[in-house]
């Protein structure tokens, strides 16, 4: 397993992942350090290669549904679902969806964000992936989460393509299972 | 081919696609009807109809990038990118892109909206595929168009899931390919 894992992986890994992604300091604001993962997008193998990483840690054939986090969440959500032939979900920013909803909000570093789902999004007892660029703080995440619980699913975990360890993500989504592709 | 066609297709048409979309009238405000896609994308079977019957219309050999505008185009631009192995860009409301980028406002029921793009999301005569979930206007779809060719990319086309064939979106964009699955 370890010299297939060597032959695949042999022409990109997670460093060479890391990188393709551009750091803008001061941006979008002082002090914060932007991690932009737009030329990984821009290049197929580097994105074969993401969801190649991405799939070590779940079965397809267990994911009913990848969830995406507006808005960078759905680039990831829809490639998987797409790849894996899954359905995809919307989890959006609030007001944005008809009909009837769930609304969540959680704490921003100012203020509060709300996210929202359509109450038919998911069936009784679906296995939802959720995914998102960037695990910061693990606000968004959880209260993703609880959307998708709130509606009827299972979370069956949650994917990302940045981590920033420091910011104690990883903690607000305890007892799920999670993964990340780069960290900081 | 008149026959391949209808093999393939025999299990869904474009009709098929139309009764799945949901039709919430007054929404996001008093004489609008929203229509919303969200029952095909928790779909496979639909998503990979759509896929196809989008694939129709281009040879995806000779597209470079799918260029997804935010947030609802990056669904279809990923799932195309991903399907055909083809680089992803995202054309964002403005503010949210770090570095170098060009921006391009352009009017909106009320007041005006305001896209970008990174300088480096298109290299020099790459052919892009601008994605979209609706035609409406078409005055997002040409400010898009607008940024693609002014990062030096060539218009390969337009895609999109809907169109409000009554508001005029089609001479927004004429000169230039493109198609929707769904006309109201």
């Amino acid at each position: 397993m370890a010299i297939k894992t060597f032959i695949v992986h042999a022409s990109m890994t997670n460093m060479n992942l890391k990188s393709m992604i551009s750091d803008y300091p001061g941006f979008p604001k002082e002090g914060i350090i932007f991690r932009d993962f737009s030329p990984i997008l821009r290049d197929p193998a580097a994105m074969t290669f993401a969801a190649d990483e991405f799939a070590r840690y779940f079965d397809p054939g267990r994911i009913d549904l990848f969830a995406g986090i507006e808005s960078r969440g759905f680039i990831l959500s829809s490639a998987l679902s797409s790849r894996y032939n899954r359905g995809m979900i919307m989890i959006r920013k609030a007001g944005k969806l008809p009909g009837s909803t769930i609304k969540r909000s959680y704490e921003l570093e100012y203020g509060e964000g709300t996210l929202e789902i359509q109450t038919d999004a998911v069936s009784e007892g679906q296995k939802v992936m959720i995914c998102d660029d960037l695990l910061a703080t693990g606000g968004t995440a959880r209260a993703a989460g609880e959307l998708v619980e709130s509606a009827g699913g299972v979370i069956a975990g949650y994917l990302f393509f940045i981590e920033l360890t420091g910011l104690g993500g990883a903690a607000s989504i305890m007892g799920y299972k999670y993964t990340s592709l780069v960290q900081y």
